[in-house]
């Protein structure tokens, strides 16, 4: 029987990845996240509506217990891959440095959320709740449920709108950031003692002991001897990828069954490796890449496909519920965020922004939503909720976000400032500090006796998050206290040089852009520009074979006339579609 | 308990990885190839060390059903994946330019094999036999699994050696892939009625039938699919290589449950897969990369460590079987290939060295011999016979080869050479096609009225089989019918001219090197020469940097005698290592 077993494991997590990803191309291609098309899947190949229409076929392929543990097997090492991946996305030097800007805006867009996550928890009916005995633990998941953020949706956002990399977008991650730390972190102490029948003072004291403990122990102990072998690894050429690919599992596979061990979830500990893996500057950018397209397609699908496996859609669906935790969700965070940006120095038209975007919840969301109720810790109905709220605020977060920021007035900004800055037809410079630096020579004229400095910031700023967008194109910037207005300059590099890009491919071309100090709404306005501008293959080759500043002013001046025609652009899909 | 299976799971899959990647790098520094390391795994941590040494912690870790079944559904996948990398690394064309030359090393190269595994198998006594009753399906089935080859293995060794894109490299290619193909299908095909429990005529003849459909299905029908799919999706930009990924991925787990289906083994039907994936022109070779080091690093380890749980090696260690094994494969197959060789035109070195060359087995050895014990078809002690066996003819296949071919005095021939010939310290070209014609125009004072019809050939070659080596090098090169000695251009292109290399880096030393026609021996000799004289970045970067052809002789030059000074260099890992 062995063999009908495997044949059953095959059919059903080829129907799965095949089904998901199929929707999820056609999710993508009508503008929605891949993530809506692979929770479609498990809905059609459920009991929603497969095991409706042809019970029998339903039967056959997915109730064979044997294979179905086989295919457990797949998600449990999906979902601990799901969460380093999310842990790589962590970025931690951008909350040391934008740590106080963003600090009220995280703490509101933490407090808010949680306030209406444990008002919305004690205020509901008895009926809702798996164990009514359990209200404040129930109330106080619900108030993490609501609280967390998706990285991935926010970082995704922030790249479609060419703000990525902008001071903006660095305050937005560092919110992301902490409250993605909190909210797991509030998570796995939950965790344990909701499991059990009475509310166990002792145990909980006990599991945040070792929640603290594992973490600490992770970081002062575990990360400099990870980030040690990563580095010496790394430089051994050609076999570094493939080892440091396996080092980087299998921290994640001890790393998720220590946490196990300790009644936290396996996905807590994968989660810290992660931040661990993605700390460490030795981590070349081409294996990311690999750990990153190989989680996202071949066990991500499979993964969120499976959630609707286990569900009847139908049966679950609670309208009141759903609206519920949506409107809480969003009136929540979006409130919190905003003020809180706000307070932090921004205008409130950017504030509005961080809130919107701070909104989204995407696959995070949904991973926790799905091992709550795997524990036993809240009923299908509010799992359903939960992923419908899941996906409603990652869906409207990248159009309000766009609407509020963007304004087609912008488009000229880079021809007339390039006009009064420099173009070096080709760069000498092989490294991206020479590059800044031959670039930063030839503003001169402009800078004055401002250069050293200003060289200087910007070589900071480089090595604090790389500038390299992709495609070819690199945006070294920074704000450069005492210059008064914005300064830019553009290089060609034809051999091209590393910008640590997350398409692991070198700039070519390379724009060098100083901004006046608190001047985030006109940089981020300035840096969209930029990257619009060169958006397009021709636009970039027109500037690469451009032999002198005119040249270049009139590729760029066709780009922007081309964009001015085309519809919106969306950009083609990133790396981080959740 | 679901939370206790999980981190068993967890747990069992953490400590198999994790041994089998530090195993397999021991055995790496130490000169043996990745598996050996990886298959001891399975003895130390499996029954026949662990088990005996502390039978508790065994039990605890490895005991579990619920665990090892889930387990069990990520090796099935891992097996799926390993034979669709196997069968990427397939390449028809090869055979349909080489075959020719090819053949008689073929069919020698598998009929002596399988006659001596039939002989084997009618001699064994009935107590080495699960069912002496099938003697002739088990005898045939021995012929079979002596006659199979390990592409891998083979193409590392020639990677190693320099030889890889040599035409003595792709005859030895061409022989592997079609002694593979054969022997994948005579093991398909006895599988089925190998499988019950008395021989039946109509069902052997139903599984020839079903195995020739579904490899002329692959073919006709799947393959022009596949290829326009992904020739669509590789064109789409930044997500392609994403979607490829699950299309390939996906294909392997629907070809294998086809295979699975029809009585089959689900590893067959993910092999034709690869074959057809490897086939499209249009795969790019980063995809290939991701899925390669994916599956090498994070399945296969886990794959063949497994192996070991379930066998204790010291109770089915049978050293007469592993003796009789052993040498009548390896004399058979050295044999068998060498006097084929001979008969295509090599000389009786070169001949002997396609020996030893393919009597690697390796890693599909390994999978075919516990697809058998898994069936019931072969009994432990057999199995342990065939590991060793594969494990000894891939450790002596290269150091053999290197004895045959490697000849110290080479070193000099290319300084030798380039002093004749032409060198272009900045090649303007943007292509593969335009460097090789830039290269031919400078040759032209050396061919003369030959420089149109010889440049046509090296294009050709190009076209059949590109030679970018990786590492920036690539050596464009073809037999030139009418040229009387060897020509040598050198190029630098500090731009990079994508030469389709392994590590995807496009090449910035460029090589065209025009042979006499048949002269196989002087163009390994050569071929590996170059290669070796660009092995060190220092060399390459001496040689960017160089101005006129002086300066690059001096750079190769110093580089040869680095090579003559330093150990016999042993290249790190290639992608290959099984």
């Amino acid at each position: 029987m062995n063999e009908h077993h495997a044949l059953l494991f095959l059919v059903s997590l080829a129907a799965l990845l095949g089904v998901a990803r199929i929707l999820g191309e056609l999710a993508r291609m009508v503008g929605l996240p891949l993530i809506v098309g692979e929770i479609s899947t498990g809905i059609l190949l459920g009991p929603t509506v497969f095991g409706r229409v042809w019970k029998g076929g339903y039967t056959w392929v997915f109730a064979d217990a044997h294979a179905q543990t086989m295919l457990a097997g797949y998600t449990t090492v999906a979902a601990v891959l799901l969460l380093v991946v999310a842990g790589l996305e962590i970025d931690l030097s951008v909350v040391k440095r934008r740590g106080r800007s963003a600090a009220y805006a995280s703490i509101l867009g933490v407090l808010l959320p949680l306030g209406g996550g444990v008002l919305l928890g004690s205020l509901l009916p008895d009926f809702d709740l798996v164990h009514p005995e359990q209200r404040v633990l129930f109330s106080l998941f619900l108030g993490v449920a609501l609280s967390i953020s998706a990285l991935p949706v926010i970082a995704k956002t922030l790249l479609d709108l060419g703000l990525f990399k902008t001071d903006l977008g660095l305050v937005v991650m560092a919110v992301a950031t902490i409250v993605d730390l909190v909210g797991w972190l509030g998570f796995s102490v939950l965790l344990g003692p909701m499991r059990g029948d009475a509310v166990d003072v002792p145990r909980i004291g006990l599991t945040v002991a070792l929640t603290v403990g594992f973490v600490v122990v992770s970081f002062v102990v575990t990360r400099p001897v990870l980030d040690r072998i990563i580095g010496r690894i790394e430089h051994e050429g050609k076999a570094a990828a493939e080892r440091v690919l396996s080092i980087v599992i299998l921290a994640a596979l001890l790393g998720g069954a220590t946490t196990q061990a300790m009644g936290l979830h396996a996905v807590f500990g994968a989660f810290i490796v992660g931040i661990m893996v993605g700390e460490s500057p030795r981590l070349k950018e081409r294996t990311r890449v690999v750990i990153h397209q190989f989680v996202m397609n071949v066990f991500a699908p499979v993964f969120f496909a499976s959630l609707g496996l286990k569900i009847d859609f139908v049966r679950a669906f609670d309208l009141r519920l759903c609206v519920l935790v949506f409107s809480i969700a969003t009136v929540a965070k979006v409130l919190g965020c905003s003020v809180g940006a706000r307070l932090g120095g921004l205008r409130w038209r950017e504030s509005a922004a961080v809130g919107f975007g701070l909104n989204a919840r995407g696959a995070m969301e949904i991973i926790l939503a799905l091992i709550a109720h795997e524990a036993g810790l809240i009923r299908e109905q509010l799992l359903v909720a939960l992923v419908v709220m899941a996906l409603a605020t990652s869906l409207i977060s990248g159009p309000a976000m766009k609407r509020l920021l963007y304004r087609r007035e912008d488009e000229a900004d880079v021809i007339a400032l390039l006009r009064r800055g420099a173009f070096v037809p080709i760069l000498r410079a092989r490294t991206a500090a020479e590059a800044v630096t031959e670039l930063a020579a030839a503003l001169e004229g402009k800078l004055g006796a401002l250069l050293p400095f200003a060289r200087e910031t910007v070589l900071e700023r480089e090595r604090m998050a790389s500038t390299g967008l992709g495609d070819e194109v690199a945006i070294p910037h920074a704000a450069v206290d005492g210059l008064k207005e914005p300064v830019l300059a553009l290089g060609c590099a034809p051999h091209g040089v590393d910008f640590d890009a997350p398409d692991g491919r070198p700039a070519r071309i390379v724009f060098l852009l100083m901004m006046p100090p608190h001047a985030f709404e006109q940089e981020v306005r300035v840096l969209a520009s930029i990257a619009r501008s060169v958006f397009d293959q021709a636009a970039r080759d027109a500037l690469l074979a451009a032999p002198d500043a005119a040249a270049a002013l009139r590729a760029l001046g066709a780009s922007s006339a081309r964009i001015a025609l085309a519809p919106q652009g969306r950009r083609t899909a990133s790396l981080a579609d959740m």
